[in-house]
């Protein structure tokens, strides 16, 4: 049972049960984002969260098995993207991300954001009201380039 | 004048002039993220910022007139990205993007953040204290597919 | 069931019930093209659209179910282009997008011709009589880029 | 004298003039899109057009002469494209190429749109009033596989 | 049914027929290279071609309606060419097309060789006698650029 | 002075002294296109054609000398091609090769087209008449893969 | 039956008959190296070739009969080479080819040796004695370039 | 200055002495290949040979003092390579080099051929009188897989 | 039986027979990097090494034999890498590689370290303690180039 | 004046001062490849290891002056690598990179070697005696994923 095949049960369950992912998360005690990284098999369960995925999706016991594994990420997704969403992203970081690091090390020195240690938000604002927008939040602990 | 011997005299007057990025967005009443915009060469400058930005960083008039054309956007750096700073910018979009999808589609429904129609934000906190951590924060405005 | 599987089972029973495009179009209160998007697994059909497609192309239920979820998008055709029609496009795009570009910002200022909200037409005109010319026109929504 | 100088030296032009494409246009008695063709180098100008941009812009004698030959037509910008602007055609003819074949062979029969015979339009439109929408037209000739 | 499937039913029809590409093209009244160009899923036949192929080469009635179609033309080999009688065609085009592009454009004004209203030819000259040579010859519509 | 400048150097020259390719190729006793190659430089020159070509072109002894030594064969393009006239060659090699192939071999047996031992016309027909079609014709030694 | 099935249907049985390649290749009348390339599929097996491979190997008639056929040469392996032995060889054409040619050019001139016409053999010396070497030998065809 | 410049001045001095590369070679004591390698800038010549080359090729001495460095391997041609000669050598490795490896393997084990203790030779043969050939002899030390 | 089968199948009874690497090298005398590199088929197994992996692993006899045949190495992931354990190997080489290269023959001279006779050890240290680092060692015999 | 041009005045001084790495770092009281890290630009200087580099290589004030700015780490080499050194690296990430992975995950659980605190050490030891061997040792601080 392959990643994928997990993440094709899950969420053609999500759909059944009718569940939004802030329900999946809760039934893990993660945010909706970090629920969604497990079902899309970018992360590792702790074997409660695994149980608690299976349990919330009607998953099998193999599955919940697998998504305690360490997994080898791959992007679930053609790579450039095709998708519209997630080009904008990558379009964001492509021609922008100059002007990001210039702004970032005049706050924190030389370094990086990290991708690891990293906590994503996305939510909904209205502004001006009855007009909405989507606010992405990446959260990254900054590590310090090491000096030998 | 081409944007990347602007680039590079802005940034050197920058330097010399000891002045941070919030500062030059302050002289022409704008982020910090988006004065670097325009000193990168991916943003079109008002007469007015244009004028802001020659008097800051003693910009000649070619260059003033210059910053007030449309930029043709192209990356400042090779792609994809060798520098980590921006690499886990990257690495975030391939592997988490379709997760980012899903979620995002649950709550505004088929339809992208728009990246055009997008405001950024860079800042430090600390958590725990002591700890820094940066948030990138994207605000688009959501754009649905229109039907015909 | 995949969005593959749909477009091929879709395709078939276009075929053998003898429906033109513009057919499919009305069956569902769209234009050709549009028909031709969700059957070709880029649009997310609403419910009515979705059940006037299930109609008209006899599909099962399931076919039905995931039309009416968000797709993510990606080409159904080798990339570049292969196909002499669809090269044809590309090459436009590829040596005339600086020259269309420049056109646009003199009339617009800077921004983009939404691929969001952007209707298509496709259509044949005679010019002289008895020479067949095909127009292609997309009419999106211009939008500029935030300052913040 | 390369067709990348004359392209600079005829924008820089141009601005100096406060010269509008639609008026270079009517200089050489073409469309505004045609005589930006001519300007980025994609297209060969009989003498009375070569003669007519060389006294609206300026042009020195050898430009004249130079935009007079045939071009090898490259792209003036980086490819895949960068710029958002150009991007969004990009996408369209990726995502949305498959179905405009479709319903295009349905017209048609087999075979191609000419990018060789082919006119091209860009306009504003208002839709709803105040609401700019751009419109891009492409206008070739078609063109059936020979039997043989 | 697919195109691949259709060519390797065909293929092996051939060989165990024992017939020659000449005598498929009289089948059905073409040139061997046309005949080919059906088999190999670049051309769409006619109702008399695809009923030609599906006499002479035993074709069942569903490969004879899918002969019938537009194809979406792909290449049925891997690109850049790993086959050496391939290789050899591209490496013409790419070395010397620079020199055939310039001695056409001398001839005919600028413009292209139609790559849809062409006719292509193969045959076999020795020169001198019993040294056998193949010619190759490629014949096209000239098309000249629009002005609009 | 390398192959880029000779070229340069050679082409204004034949602009200027008002030469045709044929013209070109008397000159040196070959053929237009294979004149053509060594201005191009994808040719080795003799001491008589470079001194031929040298003559007719008013060129320097320095080119002069260049031209009589072996080449590192590099395409005078972007590859793959962006010129429409190139690009269509490269289309019927990627769409059609396979056919060639079979076609061919069915003639001759495994082997190749030599692209070495290879002599290329290019010249006008009118069919019907009055209607310019171009013909490219590649005639090339056959070679059979050695067995050892 | 393909190319690859036959491959692995003879990869076994070699295996399982403990046959070296020199057997197989006496089983033949040729050397080890080409009996390889029957077996990978690069090369077109003469009817007493394929029988002789058929009884040597146990071959169905199936595959008897498709390896008399012309093959389409493709890599048996990722491209560029990921395999290190693979790797050394592509690494000795990459940076020494240019040297090759140069010492090549001086000996025969301009031209090339041919990859058709051309025998491969490997063989282990020692050298000082009970250290292995292994030496693998091209030998080509000098083919010179055609005037014409 | 660079390797570039060197190889330049170093072959440019060649055509001027009338040194062939045996010649050179003899100069330094090496191959007529290694000093190929040496001029194209992918070996390290010792003082001696750096000498030679400097006496033999009448280089500067700044030239001498660079060649002792240790060479930064990039190669002198396009890569994938566009030169035939190169090509075809590209050729058999990408289409044959499974095969030469399988039948390495029975001969030696798991291991490669080395590419770094590894001579060249080049030569010309007439097999049959009259008809030129081309060998190519790799001869490099058989490295077995480490076990730990 | 192929190595991706056998990988799947080893790992999969790791699991169920809980035990770690260390311990899989132990069964066959080796470390546990090596014991990994038979699994995931980029060694080649002694009978030894094959019949111990198939005891502690319960391998069928066909998954033993192939153990033992030399394989064809490709990689166990898509490439460039987008794991970002493995990403960040990669950085490593890619943005250090030259200063490793510089500091390497400033003490060997010209030469490689060799991936041939390498052995590899990975192992977790505390600096300071409590704080995990993991250190990476490779360890290849040195190779210097051959003078010929 | 940019880092190439730094790297290389330093490089120059280092050799014609007669320091070794091990010096260079002395000089600046660090390791000898993170010295190497700050000639080659992909280290930020502290002032202090500015002035020290610039007083042990005599370079100029700008120089040091941009030692102490954030780089944008690019490669100093082409991608993917060609120089042997390098490519042996690259080879052993790109075969060898999932069982590296699979073993530190059973030691570490899920997470990754941070490559920006990370510490690199080259080594030479003899093994046997008299053999030389290198040892490359990557240190790097062990990143668990966050939870949230």
């Amino acid at each position: 049972m392959t990643r994928d095949n997990i993440r094709q049960l899950a969420l053609d369950a999500k759909v059944r049960a009718g569940l939004s992912w802030p329900q999946v998360g809760e039934a893990i005690g993660r945010s909706p984002v970090y629920a969604a990284y497990l079902v899309y098999g970018v992360g590792q369960a702790t074997a409660e969260e695994a149980a608690g995925l299976g349990k919330a999706l009607a998953l099998p016991a193999e599955a919940v098995a697998v998504l305690q594994q360490v997994p080898h990420r791959t992007p679930a997704q053609p790579w450039p993207p095709t998708d519209p969403f997630i080009y904008r992203l990558y379009e964001a970081v492509m021609l922008y991300g100059p002007a990001f690091k210039d702004v970032a090390h005049e706050i924190f020195g030389d370094g990086i954001m990290s991708a690891i240690d990293m906590a994503v938000d996305i939510r909904k604002v209205e502004d001006p009201p009855g007009v909405p927008r989507m606010v992405l939040a990446l959260n990254g602990k900054w590590l310090t380039y090491k000096k030998f």
